[in-house]
C-alpha cells in the first residue's frame, strides 16, 4: 500500500512530527553513506517511544507494507538501505536516545537503540566503567546498528563482539507485539536464548528498541606497541607469545602491510614512518589494565625484548606517552581514509582460522595477481580474531573506472579463497544487500532453509528488511 | 514404535555393540543421579560418529520415536531422564570423546560431545591454555551436557556462561540432517547465529556432536581471599572495589552465610572455621593472572586494606599457598555435599540483577519464614552473576519428609519472590522436567510461543526429550 491512505494512518497512530513524507525530505534517508545503494520509500517514520515502533509495525504487517529499519547510516553493506519498492516505510530510532540506567554493581547499562555508540562509551566512563565495544564510526553509528549487524571492532580480541555485550533486548516484532527480554540478568537459563536471533539479524526479524549490555572496568592504563614484522607468519608468533604472557590485558592486536604504510604517508598529511626502515609488515598491539602502569610497561618490555631475540619481530617501539599511544594508532585508523584518498577500491572483510592467515596471504594474493597482474593488495585487520580488510586498488596507472569491468571477478576470486580454507565472507560488515549473492553461494543450504523458517516464525508476512541477507 | 523390530533396525544401522535392549543393562540409564525421576525406553544407542547419531536420528524420525539425549546425567533437572514413554530411545554419546584438535595460535580445542569436561581442561592445561568452564561436577559431565544446558560455574564472572565459550558447533538433527557448524572463527556475521540456538535448549532441537570451544591464557598466579561480612550488601560493595580495581584478574566471587559455613562445620571433617569469630556472611575471591604472584599479591593486598578501611569488610584472610587456595576453596565447595549429609533439602538456583540481592535476601526470607517457621536457609552461590543456590533444609526436629509436604509451597514462595525481582527461576540448571511448570507460570506467553514455533522448526515431528522445557 503507497497512497496517501497509509500515511495518513501513521500520522493519525503516531503523530504529524514523527512521520515524514515530502520526498525531498526523504531523499536523505534513501542512500547509504557511500553511495553504492539508493532506493525508494513512501515515508521515514520516526518513533520516539517502544509502543510507537511496535504500533507502526503493527499498521505495516496489516497492509502488508515492508520496513527497513535504519540506524545511523554507517554500515557497509547497504543493509538499512531501502530497495526499489515505493512502498517501502524507513523506520529511524534517532528520536529513542535515552540512556535508561547505568548500574556499577551489576555493571549493566541500558539503553535505547538509537544511542550513538561513542555517547554510550562516554556515559559509561563517567561512571568508571568501560563499554567495550569501539570502532571507526562509533560518533555515528546507533545501538541498534551495532546490534543488529553485530558490529566487531577493534577490541573483539578481549571483550568479543557486539553479541557477547548483551544480557537483553528489547524489541518490537513484526506484527506489533513487544519482546520484554531487557533483563540485566548474567545467568539466565530458561529456554532457548531467543535474543540471540534478533542479535546480527539486520532487521530482517524485528526492530530493536533497546538492550542491556555488559560493562567493564575502565582500563586506563594503557600501552602501545607497534612492531615490525618480516611476515604474516612471524606476527602470528608474535601474537602466540603476547597471547600467553599478556594474559587479559591484550586488547588489541592489529596488522597492516607495508603497502597499508605507504599509503597512508602519501595520501594523509602529516604522518611520519614509525621506523627508520620499510618492513613487510607492522603489528600494532595495546595491551590495558585498571592499575599500575609502571607493571605493564615492564610485563610489555620484557615480553617484547622476549619477541625480539626470538626472532619473533624485527623492529618495536613501545609508546611513553598518550600522545604516542594515539600517534600509533593513527597509522592504522588512518588506512580506510588513505584508501579512499587513493581512488576507488575494492573491500572485501573476511575472516579465517588464524594459523591459516600466513597461507591463506599467499594463495590468495596469486590468485588476484593471476586474475589482472598489478592490482594492489590493502591487507589489514583484526589479526587476534583472524579478521582481515583484504582491500583491493587498481593498478597503479589503471583508470578510476577499473574495477567497474574487473571488481567483480576480483570479489569472487577472493571470496572463493576464503571458503577454501572454512573462512567468513563477511567477519564483521554482515551481508545486506551487497554480499547477498557470496551467501547464497557459500552458505550451507541446511543453514540457509533453518534460517529461511526462523525468519517465517518471527515475520509470516516477510514486511521486514525485504531483499536483506536472503 | 515399541517393538523389536525397530530395535533391529537400529541394530541393523549401527551394530550390535552400539544398541542395548536388555532390560537391566537399560535399567542404569533410567534414573536421574539424585533419583529424583525415573522413566522407561526401549534401548539405548551408544553410537560412535556423527554420521550414526545422524542416522540414528533419521530412523527415530522415521518412526516417530522419542529419543533422550544423555550426557553424563549429572543434572540437576531431570533433562537427559526419559519419560514413562516405553518407546523412548535413549542416545547416549560417551563413547565419542575424541579430542579432534587443539590450537595454540587460534586458541580453540575441537571436541566431541562425549568428552568428559575435565579431560578437557587439563588437555587444554597440557598445551598451556585454558578451558575456563568448571563446575563441581566436572570430572564426570560431559560436554554435550554443557552445551545442552548452557553450564555455569565458578568462573563466569571472568569468561562466561559456556555460551560465551563456543566459537562452532556440529549437531544432528532431528530429521537426521547433519548441521556443519563446527567452525573456529572468531567472527562470522553470516545470517543468523543458529548455534546459540543449539546451546540451552536441553536436547529438543537436536544432538550437538562437537563443538569449537575458545582458549584462553593459563592462569597459575593465583590468590585467594577469604572476608567476613555483615550482610550481603556489604558483600556487594566489597565486589564493586574488587571488580574496579581487580579488573580482568577476578575470576570467582563467591558468598556463603553463617548457615552455610555451620553446617560444613559441622557435617565434613577436618573442617576449621577461618575466623576466630562467626559472622553473618563469608565472601570467597579469587584473582589469577598469567605472571607475577608478586605483584598480584601486592594488588590484593592493597586492595583488601582498602577494604577494611573502608569498611566493606569486617575480616579477611589471604592465600599464602596453594594449600591454602585449596582449603579456602573447601568451604565453599563442600556446601552442598554437608547440605546433602544434613538431610532432605530443596534446591533453588536462581539468579537476579545483582544490586537487588539484599532486597531479595530479606523478603524471601520473610515469605519463607512465613509459609513456615523455622526452615533453615542454605544460601550461597556466585554473587559476582546475580546467581545464589537458595536452598532451603528442614526446620530442626522436623522429620525427613517435611519437604513432601511443604516443598512445594515454600519453592512457589521462593520463585514467585524471584520473579518479583525480575529474576529467573533458573540461572544455570535448565528447566528440564524439574521446573517446567514455573517455566510456563513466570515466562512471557509470547517467548514461550515463539520457542515452540522455532522447535516446530527444528523438530516438526517432536521426537526430541519430549516433555522437557515445555
Amino acid at each position: 500500500m503507497t497512497d496517501s491512505t497509509f500515511s495518513q494512518r501513521l500520522i493519525d497512530k503516531l503523530g504529524r512530527d514523527a512521520v515524514v513524507t515530502a520526498p525531498d525530505a526523504i531523499a536523505p534517508w534513501l542512500s547509504d553513506w557511500r553511495g553504492l545503494y539508493t532506493g525508494h520509500a513512501q515515508a521515514v517514520v520516526r518513533p520516539s517511544s517502544t509502543a510507537d515502533v511496535a504500533a507502526c509495525l503493527a499498521l505495516c504487517s496489516e497492509a502488508r507494507v515492508p520496513v527497513v529499519p535504519r540506524g545511523g547510516n554507517t554500515g557497509l553493506c547497504g543493509g538499512a538501505t531501502p530497495d526499489a519498492s515505493p512502498a517501502n516505510v524507513i523506520v529511524s530510532l534517532d528520536r529513542m536516545h535515552a540512556i535508561r540506567s547505568i548500574d556499577t554493581i551489576g555493571n549493566t547499562l541500558v539503553a535505547e537503540a538509537g544511542c550513538i555508540l561513542g555517547n554510550l562509551r562516554r556515559a559509561a566512563a563517567d561512571e568508571h566503567r568501560l563499554l567495550p565495544l569501539s570502532l571507526a564510526a562509533e560518533d555515528s553509528c546507533q545501538l541498534g546498528g551495532n546490534l543488529s549487524t553485530n558490529a566487531g571492532g577493534v577490541n573483539v580480541v578481549r571483550y568479543g563482539m557486539t553479541r557477547e555485550l548483551v544480557l537483553g533486548l528489547e524489541a518490537a516484532l513484526p506484527n506489533g507485539e513487544i519482546f520484554h527480554g531487557l533483563r540485566t540478568l548474567r545467568k539466565d537459563n530458561t529456554g532457548y536464548d531467543l535474543k540471540q536471533l534478533l542479535i546480527g539479524a539486520e532487521g530482517t526479524l524485528g526492530i530493536i528498541t533497546a538492550a542491556a549490555l555488559r560493562l567493564y572496568p575502565r582500563n586506563d592504563v594503557r600501552v602501545v606497541v607497534l612492531a615490525a614484522v618480516n611476515s604474516s607468519q612471524q606476527a602470528l608468533d608474535l601474537f602466540e607469545l603476547l597471547f600467553e604472557r599478556g594474559g587479559p590485558r591484550m586488547q588489541a592486536f592489529e596488522f597492516f602491510t607495508a603497502e597499508c604504510l605507504d599509503m597512508v604517508l602519501e595520501q594523509v598529511e602529516g604522518m611520519r614512518a614509525p621506523f627508520a626502515e620499510r618492513h613487510p609488515g607492522y603489528v600494532l598491539i595495546e595491551l590495558a589494565d585498571t592499575v599500575d602502569e609502571a607493571a605493564l610497561r615492564e610485563l610489555v618490555e620484557t615480553v617484547i625484548g622476549e619477541a625480539l631475540e626470538r626472532e619473533l619481530c624485527v623492529d618495536a617501539a613501545v609508546s611513553e606517552s598518550i600522545a604516542q599511544v594515539n600517534s600509533m594508532w593513527r597509522l592504522r585508523e588512518e588506512i580506510s581514509e588513505a584508501q579512499r584518498a587513493d581512488g576507488p577500491h575494492v573491500k572485501h572483510d573476511v575472516s579465517l582460522p588464524i594459523a591459516s592467515i600466513p597461507a591463506f596471504l599467499a594463495s590468495a594474493g596469486e590468485r588476484v595477481n593471476k586474475h589482472h597482474a598489478g592490482v594492489r593488495l590493502i591487507v589489514f585487520g583484526h589479526f587476534g580474531d583472524g579478521n582481515l580488510h583484504y582491500n583491493l586498488s587498481r593498478p597503479a596507472g589503471a583508470p578510476r573506472d577499473f574495477f567497474k569491468q574487473h571488481g567483480e571477478g576480483l570479489t569472487a576470486e577472493v571470496l572463493d579463497e576464503v571458503a577454501r580454507y572454512g573462512g567468513s565472507i563477511s567477519a564483521e560488515h554482515g551481508i545486506g544487500q551487497l554480499k547477498r549473492e557470496y551467501f547464497s553461494r557459500y552458505k550451507d543450504p541446511l543453514e540457509i532453509r533453518l534460517m529461511r523458517e526462523v525468519r517465517k516464525v518471527f515475520d509470516p508476512h516477510g514486511i521486514m528488511n525485504p531483499g536483506k541477507i536472503f
